[in-house]
């Protein structure tokens, strides 16, 4: 694999998903509080390469233990591993951090989570009774030695001590970090990606954002503003192919990481993995507009509005999961009061309609986003995963 | 079909269901504002008999699609007709009445709450919007002609009108009325049945009140206090059937309201119905803890508890339904506010699990008073159904 | 309103959804069996406009409650009031006729469908136990006097009885016939749309079709092919209305329908209807691939995936409902055997994924189909909807 | 703690549960190929005792991953943190064991049944996809130092390779065994228990086996066959703990296992446990019976009756839930036919029906072995808890 290098997000290449603004940063952590992590794993061992990490997701920066917040989950298509869905759908709640790490890390990723919560609360298993830790889960066996289970829990604990939000102006870490850092999307490398919108309407104004756990998709099916690129990228390599039997050609097709990054390397006769059996994408989605554990799971299912229009039909074998929360009232462990009140967002007006879009647009935008940050990486086995050519597609997509 | 006499209820037999108190009436009803009325349709015509009906739930008495309620439902078997509970699922609240009729009279009931709406609210189909009524059902065809379709949209629209709560000390009407005219429960004679339950903790009070629509069970199964009663029925019932066939015998097998009512019917050869097929109970719960549509629906569950307490299964014929609301916040239809604030009822303490207990106690209850309201009846095609002879049942009990 | 006039489908215009091909005359009707029927109610009384009507769909030339299919429901966003989903979900079943109509006919449709299935079987309702009919509404007040319940049971009944499949050849009727007489989409007339897809892998073959009543949307999300086309008619609209203060303008800008049908009408002051409140969607799929209910629940879920590409994020007030069904098996009222076999399409492989594919395409493209068919219609109180300037669009994207 | 003694199962009591009959052993065993294993974690540390362990259920004794058996979850009651679920519900099958252990032993018994599972199959996590592994809790830490996180991988491990069928009339471990080995039931001791039914109509035949892990329920609430043997139970403690403070008394009060063992333990002053916010219950059914996803879901529904009828309502804080599988028919990894037939049960029989009496009822009679089965035991900061004085309640009951 080779070395990070300057990747610029959908925005800055000029394309413009949807209608909302996004907000300062245009990432989740634009929703104030919440915090996130990445602890990234790459490192070769004889005969087998590690490709892999864990991300943690927070929703502020107190005890969520014992300061819940109202969440709920939506499973767009349900071959997939995640932990914790039954009692966030039970109670409405979310009280510990989301990890998003390989599918073969979920168990580690929930002791770990566990750990870390022990740690800041002694109550956590003792007599404020159990946590519900959230481990959700992309397979990045192409790239990763996922039987070799190299996440431990304490990947996990780190990525949760170790979350921040965003300082100013920095936009987040995309692409192959944390549980992004062996992903692969549409057939190029993908990985963590975040987008946030701002919703402003008469009636009230708050942000909704995104990041994506990108793992999904096969390449024709991509789509850009409605476009068939991924068709187009395939007759492009077709041809590319084509031309690669004739001497001294085919130096370009690998992708744009793979030319910037100088790698030359020679993956013509290497087919771009499809993914049909073991892609999956994990889309955590956060607001500061008070909505409750049902206003939630709807503001989830638009989800996969977004995902839609990146041209996925959500195949059989993808694990394609949605958990969303708001900081906007917290849920005490203990309460005060018998029957406390907290505020729900009015549902019949324009707020919640620009939530709905906020989380369709926000959800497409995270997708680009964690595409447009790919490097090409070589793994396990050899295996090799471009990364989008962004600039070329960019380019067709104008011509 | 015989008079109706003087029955009394399950609790004034001396038998207690549960550990909590009900409330005054020990109905629905002693929810402050709930309204209920039956519409009872009996009568013969040449070559059919009409016995069936319609029963309307209002959560208050004001205007319930401008002032909704929390509501949730839960289906415990699915083999059922019931309209109303996609946008229940959805936004969670109750808007308009509970319509319980026969099955073929689902349409109608949606016509008649429809237009009593309608009547009620110049806006609703205008430019309020839509309204969601609630329309449930069990099918009475064993001694309603329900192909008959006798029920009309008329029916239910005066339901809707008449609806009331209790007066002081009056307890419900129970058994063959309304929706509960026709049917058949373990083999006798059900239909409508009430109970409430008090929740007092240190931690706060509230009431959890049942109505039921119960036409379901296989006599043997039925079961009180956990003792098999059903079967010890259908011994006695064997036994009888044996001495009848000796002349001057079985005067007495045919259930208490046959005995009572003096009708003499010859129903010896006639087996009681086995309504696998057909049966259903709906379950109406209401509450004044302010739970929310999420609580609601926990407490919904609760309500299998009470029915599996009856013996039943929940056969695989068996349309059974819980709806439950709570009364202690109202949801405008026209928020003033961008987010308004709710109460709900803190779930970790004693209320809740009281909450619980009583939802599960009280439709037990309503269920055994259904049985115990009922009269022996003779309806379509000359089919009778008897009475549960419940002074036998407790006097066995005691025994 | 106008006379009908012939207006192209999409695929006329030159425009291509997605990548499968569809079937011979690119609807329902081409999975081998299903029948479609509509009833259309036009006419003017005194003070109120009738513009409605009801569509059937059956699954079969026989009689679907002796020989059911395979059925799965799914809800997008459930603020609507179709009934028997409950029963659907329960048993993976469709055993009677789906009828689409207002959302205050859903009572009438209910009653209309089992009259005529008690007509054709004289078990329904009697010893072969009860019947549940499917019956989805879309909101159609704008146009339509809905408080009128112009719908009434004869209309379903009739609707049943005339349901056909396709001639060889003939395309489908569309736009506003049946339930989608008074129904508005994305600003525009709506209704009636249909569409299908072919499934040809290595693996296996079938057709997926789709059946859609349009009436949702928001013109500014209108998205053609990912092309902001809402956003550009807006513009263009307000364009035309600043054009409009001077003299002798604003003859084109109604819409196709309007030019062309030589109205004149002066719609310019009048502002197009923003269906947010009312706006519903009913989609029914229909496959010949062997699917059962949980696979058809899945297939359902694609049908979202091609309503997310028109642009629509499924408001709060849409009522937007999948209803699945699979001809390739039936399942007997009374089956001879304990435990028949019937097959299921194995899940791994390009078949199932192309049939997901192939729900998104259909659903998408019969969206589209149903605006193409759309007549400029005069409705309720004199409001005015103009057909969807497909032609102009056209040439716009093309440009 | 002390050493297990011979304690027989409720049945041998005398009592009886339900009308149908147990299979063999009366166990979840009875249905031919069901494997079980208990790794038993019992020591006391310097100031922490362990008191937990890992129960692993396989539906053959093949490759599950590679010969799935079709499955359903059914949640009662969400406070729970099982892991697996998510794809079971969206593909219907089970494709690998079940392991049971502790609230936080969850990511440990996920990796070790993933090792197991890596172990047998080399296709795992690699070409041949990723697996689900099944991971339920109850939380023991009343007695077990559960957050010492005693439960490691290769406990599950070797409980997978460890599972055996049952050998011809042994009757299965139960109690204090496996996952059991911690868990406090109605304020006793409790754990694993099991029990099955025979179904045998004249319509076809077969067994439906219960295994469950109980860990809920207040004292109070106890009921065996109807009869408040909790109330009793606690009245009872009452008057020895008044008599106790006499001199020479209280020699009795402790419990059966207590006085059997001769403990004399000092448990007057030391309240039992109230379990409200840490109960639990997993109920795993097995059945022979040609039962589809869909089917299975039905039957798990009904194991919340037989739970019902032990007088729990389900707390707050129970994580109660049902997995349910179908060893009648395989489902191939990679199938051989595009569209496999595969059986599946009429439903409308008298077969389904007592199929869904037999889950209840075994449900039921498990809970009761597993308390049955308990000894008292003393565990972390020395709390104890007694075994069900069984013969007394008998004795009572009988009285």
């Amino acid at each position: 694999m080779e070395k990070a290098h300057e990747r610029k997000r959908l925005r800055e290449h000029g394309v413009r998903i949807g209608g909302l603004p996004p907000g300062p940063v245009n990432a989740i952590t634009d929703v104030a509080g919440v915090r996130t992590a990445h602890v990234t794993l790459i490192r070769d061992e004889p005969g087998h390469a590690v490709r892999t990490g864990v991300t943690a997701i927070l929703p502020h920066g107190g005890n969520p233990f014992r300061e819940k917040v109202p969440a709920a989950a939506y499973v767009v298509n349900g071959f997939g591993k995640t932990a914790g869905l039954v009692q966030i759908e039970e109670l409405g709640t979310l009280e510990a951090p989301i990890l998003l790490t390989n599918t073969f890390g979920v168990g580690a990723a929930l002791e770990g989570g566990l750990r870390a919560m022990m740690e800041q609360d002694e109550g956590v298993g003792g007599e404020a009774g159990s946590i519900n830790i959230v481990a959700a889960e992309c397979n990045d066996r192409y790239l990763n030695d996922m039987r070799g289970l190299h996440v431990r829990p304490e990947h996990a604990e780190r990525a949760v001590r170790l979350a921040r939000g965003s300082a100013e102006g920095v936009p987040p870490e995309e692409g192959a970090v944390g549980a992004g850092t062996g992903m692969v999307c549409f057939g190029y490398k993908g990985g963590i990606g975040s987008s946030s919108r701002l919703v402003r309407t008469e009636q009230g104004s708050g942000t909704v954002g995104a990041l994506v756990l990108s793992n999904f998709g096969r390449r024709a099916e991509l789509t850009l503003l409605g476009r068939p690129v991924g068709r187009w990228l395939e007759e492009q390599a077709a041809a590319a192919r084509k031309d690669a039997s004739r001497p001294l050609a085919g130096m370009e097709q690998g992708g744009e990481g793979a030319g910037e990054g100088g790698s030359g390397s020679f993956t013509l006769s290497q087919p771009q993995p499809e993914r049909s059996e073991d892609g999956s994408i994990i889309i955590v989605l956060a607001t500061d507009l008070p909505l409750d554990a049902r206003q939630l799971k709807r503001l989830a299912k638009r989800a996969a509005f977004g995902l839609a229009r990146t041209g996925s039909a959500a195949d059989h074998g993808s694990g394609d999961i949605v958990v969303a929360f708001s900081t906007a009232e917290r849920v005490a462990h203990e309460p005060d009061e018998l029957a406390p009140a907290r505020r729900s967002l009015r549902e019949d007006g324009p707020t919640l309609a620009d939530a709905f879009r906020a989380a369709a647009e926000a959800t497409e935008e995270a997708i680009w986003n964690s595409l447009c940050a790919g490097i090409g990486m070589t793994g396990q086995e050899g295996r090799r995963v471009e990364a989008l050519p962004i600039e070329r597609i960019v380019r067709w997509l104008e011509g």
